[in-house]
């Protein structure tokens, strides 16, 4: 019975048939220009010693500042010697250079604003459609996953599984950039406005995930054996044309993305029984593809 | 600045100011006579050949067939020379005898009701008092979340991290216990009132979780030389009683209960500036801790 067993995950793409009767049948029937190709200067790619690599997605729409930081710590090469120091079960996976005190590079903002929601104002928003636990009202604009007050006329990113953020000390700190972490298990929503989210694992999460445990309060790693070294961290935009990561996401503006919401809340294919009628943000990832996957 | 990092899963008991500043706290500060101790009957022991222990409490209270056949299993040691065969970054890790067929011993039941749900009527819930986006309404009972619906009259058990389901095949299978999955990402709650729910993981889940990835399509495992054994798969009241893993949970009736989940929702301790003022149901997990730990 081995693959009859639950249904696929939104990565594995099958053939179309129509009209759509899965959410990875919307995707595959989707159109290209329904897809924005995400910028290369925007792309963090980070190599592990181990040969994996994870690939983040920075989100300057948001969190401009944070991300400014991140950019110029790459093109500096920050994180040479650093390591992935922390992981901390169904919580997060952190790396940078932890302890050590390196020298910032030129024109990295030491204490950045504390980018952890922006004006709603301008952003147009694709509501969810679901009720959301953490914010009035949840949805998705400029390819990112939103909670929104309108009453206090705010936005921000959500933390859901494979988002980026930024290790901060206690306020007023708000992280300069150099310290960053992944959501590797439940979408830790109450981090949500306490935390500059600067991006999302677009590829590589498995790479971050699946790494053992660290047997430390909040699941440091014990001894600095343990660390997993990280051989580079560059921006696409550093690498020569041929070599970069491409990556895009499905605009949701697009009708294919409606298609593709609306059966991610009603599975009827031939498995589910019950469509549960609706679906909580972090259930509802973006669908972002190698360009021309 | 790395002890500043982020706030400490609840695993992490530290000394109980009074009152409460965290959840952690209000379990410090909790009573003895808050707590339940889990069944022996209830507790399904999982020692992989590494070593690794998974602990898995059952639920008879929302699906007593399923978890009955289950029992019988583990009386039977249907389980030997099973694997871990499926490992799907961000939904579940899979165990069982996969394609191999073998008899099912004396008293299993071939093909169960459905226990997706079971009637409202009979339990007492505590609210969750936040929005859910798969149900009326959520909240907790007997010591599991539940997600609820008054009008049809029906509770169910929901997928959240570390959740144990059974795995089937197309309906009208409704799977006989023999493969179960753990959810090891966000949480799969689609999969509510389509699946028996047949308990959750109370230790070890990171055992599970991180585990490599399989490649193949569901994250099955190419080649059987990746699959991880299981050593064997017993009941703790099979176990000499002073083996038995033992574990508790707290209430969620009790005062401590009430305390941990106000603050669950509502952090304000020096790291959080801005607390949500709500939680999802998974982002809420029932606090289950060794007897006396």
């Amino acid at each position: 019975m081995r693959h009859l067993l639950i249904l696929p995950a939104l990565a594995l793409v099958s053939a179309a048939p129509a009209p759509p009767k899965t959410p990875t049948d919307a995707i595959a029937a989707s159109k290209p220009a329904e897809w924005a190709q995400i910028p290369a200067d925007d792309l963090l790619v980070i190599d592990l010693a181990s040969g994996k690599r994870v690939v983040v997605e920075l989100a300057p729409q948001f969190a401009p500042v944070h991300v400014a930081n991140i950019q110029k710590l790459a093109h500096a090469g920050y994180w040479q010697g650093a390591n992935i120091y922390r992981v901390q079960d169904n919580y997060v996976a952190q790396w940078g250079n932890n302890d050590s005190e390196k020298p910032l590079p030129a024109g990295v903002v030491k204490v950045p604003p504390a980018e952890y929601h922006r004006a709603l104002k301008g952003l147009k928003i694709v509501p969810l459609g679901s009720p959301d636990a953490y914010a009035p009202a949840a949805g998705f604009s400029l390819g990112w996953p939103v909670a929104y007050d309108p009453k206090r006329g705010t936005a921000n990113l959500t933390h859901c599984y494979g988002s980026v953020g930024v290790g901060r000390g206690l306020s007023p700190d708000t992280g300069m950039g150099g310290e960053l972490y992944a959501a590797i298990g439940h979408a830790p929503r109450h981090l949500d406005r306490n935390i500059a989210v600067v991006g999302r694992v677009v590829s590589g999460i498995e790479n971050l995930s699946s790494l053992p445990r660290g047997t430390e309060a909040l699941g440091f790693y014990k001894e600095r054996t343990s660390d997993v070294p990280i051989a580079s961290v560059k921006l696409a935009s550093m690498m020569p044309e041929g070599e970069r990561p491409k990556f895009e996401y499905l605009k949701e503006g697009s009708a294919s993305f409606a298609t593709w919401l609306r059966l991610r809340k009603n599975r009827k294919d031939d498995f589910y029984i019950r469509p549960a009628g609706g679906v909580d943000l972090c259930n509802a990832p973006v669908p972002v593809r190698p360009v021309g996957g």
